[in-house]
């Protein structure tokens, strides 16, 4: 399947608000890699496929959780962070997409992992930062992504811990991990820049 | 050992700047125990013990966990958490206190921990807010324990990681765990209480 027939698929799956969106996502996806040296195209196809399943039915999600043995552990959290291991898997049955580093970027998209890519910096912070998104800290985001990848999505994280105790929500544990990760290898990179 | 020696002992342990903090701690966790229906004998000597080894010297907390075989996890996150564990298992070495549950008050009082008990929360949440505790957030925490020991609890464990937010430190992934869990139970009680 080409680029534009992808692109057509994926604007079919979701509101145009939603579309936009993505577009944002894979501008600047694709403006990160280019600045960080990670793999433009693969950053332009995680991007593009991110939110895949985001405007799904919940219960259409939930079954393929149960019945496609996607961790049970996502059906206790958020339902936010749903669509991010749904849409890895829709999108690799629908579209045979089959490269694991593409696929993980989808996959923790929102939450974060320990040890995370470049590509998964890149999308989840491009899914923080793209021009339309407007909240608390994101003017701040942008300026640390000018030169620091990490320092910018510890920034992104931060700002979505704030958002859910300001609301009382339960917070996603591989986001806390995620973040810790991420504040050791930066302190670790100081600290050999000063070796 | 009687009370008073074991006050004298512990006393011996730290500066006095930190066993008015304990006194508060004693005070406090004695009021929870009578409002929340928890064993004020068990709350009492949890308070005492909580911060046996807290100004003892790093080395000697860090070689106790090494040699001892305490998780050794512990040590990659912040000291601060060194000193619950290291002193549960010293005040059972030193003093013979072999009760579990209180030694788990005292393990799990700075980090909480899941499934809490209602003697680990009594400890955590009179630590949180004794009447020498000045912070931003303490005061609703007080207001909040005067008749909901989880929701004042959920407060005490936001006002930590609003702080470490704040500073760019690791979060203990446990914290986040014992946040979550208390919430889970809040909202089922609420259901519970609506059915």
């Amino acid at each position: 399947m080409n680029r534009e027939a992808l692109k057509e698929a994926t604007r079919s799956q979701m509101p145009e608000r939603r579309w936009q969106h993505v577009l944002g996502v894979i501008e600047t996806a694709v403006e990160l890699a280019d600045r960080f040296g990670g793999d433009r195209d693969k950053a332009w196809l995680a991007a593009l496929l991110h939110d895949y399943t985001k405007a799904w039915p919940i219960e259409k999600m939930e079954r393929i959780i149960r019945e496609q043995g996607l961790p049970a552990e996502l059906l206790e959290h958020d339902k936010e962070l749903w669509h991010a291991h749904v849409g890895a898997w829709v999108v690799r049955q629908e579209h045979g997409i089959d490269d694991e580093e593409v696929l993980d970027a989808i996959r923790y998209h929102t939450s974060g992992r320990e040890r995370m890519t470049k590509l998964d910096k890149i999308v989840c912070l491009a899914d923080y930062m793209e021009p339309s998104r407007e909240y608390p800290g994101v003017e701040r985001i942008r300026e640390l992504a000018k030169t620091n990848l990490d320092e910018a999505l510890v920034a992104g994280f931060d700002s979505t811990i704030t958002f859910l105790l300001s609301k009382g929500k339960v917070i996603f544990p591989l986001t806390v991990l995620s973040r810790n990760d991420l504040i050791r290898g930066i302190r670790e990179n100081e600290r050999a820049s000063l070796a």
